[in-house]
């Protein structure tokens, strides 16, 4: 084979695993997640790839290449980028010998992922596709019963880490937010919903579509134990049904 | 079977079948929608329902009733209630005898979905569960191949129809913006990003995930053309990957 025809390259996929539940995996996710001969997924530096463990119901007894990415993480939990260049030149080997490979990423891969750093730097050299996948955003949604977002509803997605007067500002100006990456931030996002009068128009959620899935009043929360990986949903109408 | 006892009645699911492809169903809609005797799907004044459409490969031979929702559109779009009244006494005599009913939606049940009508009506009386699906600005950022936001950036979706002073106002205080229902409201928005030097930012979608999706520049985009099920998108930083 020739090393410079890419056309006998492989196929780089960025495939979204969803928020937890294996079942939220789409029909096109589950296909390639079968078909391809390599996988590969974030680890964090202590504990197991989230986004492996949501397919792994799916690899029992699949013979395939796996290539974790080790991702220490840095000041306020970027990886440095020489993760991504150290990635990139193992599945770039992959790739050059003509084999698919799938990167799992939890939720949807350009929706807060880190697939996009690997994108920026393969879909020149490589054919790259992205496989939607459900957003947390959309699972808590549907784990509290109540719509995000409707009828002219302006909804704005606000990280966790920015600045509480700032996040007070812009919770103001819309009818619904969602406040991602909660963590340590908790605390001070509890004064700025306080401060709005938004409490009692505020939920949390951690684990959204998992067994241990948990959805609570921000009362009812201790700021110490907020997972990363949790979320606050913000609704100026409450969360009554009053249409 | 007696009436009065909920746990003989059916099920309803708002079930989200995502933005066209019918391989963006996930696993867990696929399955419910092949267990139900029954489905229902909104269907408007002219043309057929988009969420039966996307379905239709796994319907072909069952043996399922189906509910067509008519959906008379009135001033902004916004069926009128007495539609869903409709909707929710012809579901509730399913469910009540006992049969499982599930609801097609386009999208994402509860992100600008009609879902929340019937929901708000029937979830006091029968168990109802939402199945997110994928929502159309996940897919329509997979298939422009850029990432709607990243590390600690604001999001904010805005609706087409909104005054364009406040939209111009919320565009400029994010990194990312998501503009849906452009439909004839394209001259406006077009007029905004304008006003703000972002039309380089700024791409134009229609029927992401579809045979005929296209992705295209404002500035070529025929103001008398556009659907309403479109979208902008907008990032400050451009569509070139410098990150």
């Amino acid at each position: 084979m020739n090393e410079n025809d890419s056309s006998a390259h492989g196929k780089l996929y960025g495939i979204g695993v969803g928020p937890g539940d294996p079942e939220l995996l789409t029909l096109k996710a589950h296909r390639i997640i079968q078909e391809v001969p390599v996988i590969a997924y974030a680890v964090p530096e202590s504990g197991r790839s989230f986004a492996r463990e949501v397919v792994s119901p799916f690899l029992e007894g699949a013979d395939k290449v796996e290539i974790p990415i080790p991702m220490p993480m840095v000041a306020e939990r970027f990886p440095a980028q020489e993760v991504y260049d150290e990635a990139q030149e193992n599945l770039s080997g992959r790739l050059r010998a003509g084999e698919d490979v799938a990167v799992l990423c939890q939720g949807d891969p350009f929706f807060y992922g880190s697939f996009m750093y690997l994108y920026a730097r393969m879909c020149d050299e490589f054919r790259v596709e992205v496989i939607p996948g459900i957003s947390s955003v959309m699972a808590c949604s549907a784990a509290l019963g109540f719509a995000l977002a409707s009828r002219n509803d302006t909804l704005t997605v606000l990280p966790g880490p920015m600045d509480p007067e700032v996040m007070k500002q812009r919770i103001c100006e819309v009818e619904a937010a969602v406040i991602l990456k909660v963590g340590r931030h908790f605390g001070k996002i509890y004064d700025v919903l306080k401060d709005l009068n938004l409490l009692s128009h505020s939920r949390y959620i951690e684990r959204a579509t998992l067994e241990n899935q948990r959805i609570l009043s921000l009362e009812d929360i201790d700021p110490d134990e907020v997972p990363y990986f949790s979320m606050i949903l913000v609704h100026k109408r409450g969360f009554a049904w009053n249409l």
